[in-house]
């Protein structure tokens, strides 16, 4: 019983980068946001179970943006606050909000960033490893005490020039996300589903491919489930979706309390990720999720799950 | 009780294309083989419901491919013979299998096809007008008594130089079925759900969205459905995937025998259409819908039911 208690308590470890973010959509544009991946996966999963966050910000960083974190129950024992400039991150979106191209990159204080877990983070029990560096994810996971379920995401810049850093840390995770392009890049290999089997053959137990407005796939060797995305007809930044969807899942499966997760819990994970993923982009930057209730949230899971299930009992009928 | 009977033997009425394909993959050629949209409809129709098939070849279509059609109880009185050269077609795709090119068309007596239903079909209650021009189609629906569903299949090329006849038809019909790049120029709107509700505001009831590897979306004014496609990992021949899943949607509402049908129902046509689907691109042409087995059936319906599915009932839990 007590030690249920503590399992209650434990939050979940994220680590990743904290930026702040200039944003250019068709439509609309607006600088100096707070993001990165760390950011949207924090906020996430704080939805669901207290969050330890492992980072970087310069001493330019915004003291109401920490605020925002710590209103979240985000403890910053481990975020490094160093003299210097936050890392910068701009960005433009074509009318097709699934391109995008980045207008510059201002690593700053973050081209040292060497994350350190305080020694109260190092028995955590779920962690997220945001998107970064390889090299520096396996840092993470040099520190930690045999965390029972390790997730992390990467994208197309590490497979190209940190690709055996990356494969070294396929051997140390329990589930990899990435999105469709980059599983192929990875893979060298177009069908989607052969494409995650050969994933799994470098070690994660699972992978989820994220399709953006077509949804997500999660594969473990034996299991598939396909997961839609939330319809939304307004999308007004899609800036970290992919972050908060990874924050969803990974807060919601800390929040079970357990040390073996099931592939129906990690089916609910993917859900809940994509729920969250679904509010992110309705604004920019963090605004709608923070100013999300328990209320609209609780709606949209019960109207996803109507949009998703069809048949209560297996009830198929053939005629020849 | 005689009227249900009677009900319970309704046909489904399928009109369409009847060809004889030529078709190269990155790996395999084969000339001659039976399709058109009518045929992979037809054929996946028949799985649920006899079905009463309208179209045109030539004398020299092989006696062999009617006796595959009557083999699987679909009624061939609508099936006109005339002396010529049957429909042909010839594609080849790319190793995306989601890119094609067509080779050559030759219309044959095609050209001068005009769909007539023997009096037996008119009285016909669940109707699919395959993909054929829109203005054969409306002549198919002048020609029908009151039917109580009519599904309708589109392509680019009626957008294009048919859109006047096609927005006819979509006063005319319950559920159109088209993909994504269709509903995308049929509207010019970039995001697919508002594409479908513009749709939705020329007439017909429901929209589904076929997105390939995706799956599909069905969407009615106030719902709205996700479906993923069944994970293949080899996919030999996408020919006729839209029709057979076309054909496999309406022939399971046919088969509910009733003559309203709720949201709940169109959701599990769509699952039972991309079960079809899913067989269909597994061989060339016919060659394995006309192998399958009702084992087979069930047990592929079953096992994606338990990869659609995640939550026997609703239980988010959100902690803030």
């Amino acid at each position: 019983m007590v030690f249920a208690q503590l399992c209650a308590a434990m939050a979940v470890l994220i680590v990743g980068s904290v930026a702040l973010d200039s944003i250019k959509t068709q439509t609309e544009e607006h600088p100096d946001l707070l993001g990165g991946s760390a950011s949207y996966a924090a906020v996430s999963a704080s939805f669901f179970q207290p969050v330890d966050l492992v980072g970087i910000v310069g001493s330019d960083f915004p003291e109401h943006h920490l605020d925002l974190f710590r209103e979240r129950q985000i403890d910053l024992t481990g975020l490094q606050i160093v003299e210097g400039k936050t890392f910068r991150w701009a960005g433009e979106y074509e009318a097709d909000m699934n391109k995008r191209r980045t207008l510059h990159t201002e690593l700053n204080v973050f081209e040292s960033f060497s994350p350190k877990l305080p020694p109260a983070y190092r028995s955590a029990s779920v962690i997220l490893l945001g998107n970064i560096g390889p090299e520096l994810q396996n840092h993470v996971l040099d520190q930690s005490e045999r965390p029972e379920f390790v997730v992390a995401d990467t994208m197309d810049l590490w497979i190209t020039i940190a690709q055996p850093e990356l494969i070294k840390l396929l051997g140390r995770i329990d589930l990899l996300v990435l999105n469709d392009s980059e599983a192929r890049q990875l893979t060298e290999e177009e069908n989607l589903i052969k494409a995650a089997k050969k994933i799994l053959d470098l070690g994660p137990k699972y992978v989820a491919i994220k399709k953006g407005e077509h949804g997500c796939l999660l594969l473990s060797r034996t299991e598939f489930f396909s997961c839609g995305a939330y319809p939304l007809e307004v999308v007004k930044d899609p800036t970290g979706a992919g972050d908060a969807f990874a924050g969803g899942f990974t807060g919601y499966l800390a929040s079970l309390n357990r040390s073996r997760f099931g592939f129906t819990d990690l089916k609910r994970a993917v859900v809940h990720g994509t729920i969250l993923a679904s509010f992110c982009v309705e604004s920019f930057s963090l605004y709608r999720l923070t100013k999300l209730t328990k209320g609209e949230l609780q709606d949209r899971y019960d109207r996803f799950r109507d949009m998703s299930h069809y048949d209560e009992e297996s009830r198929a009928e053939f005629r020849i």
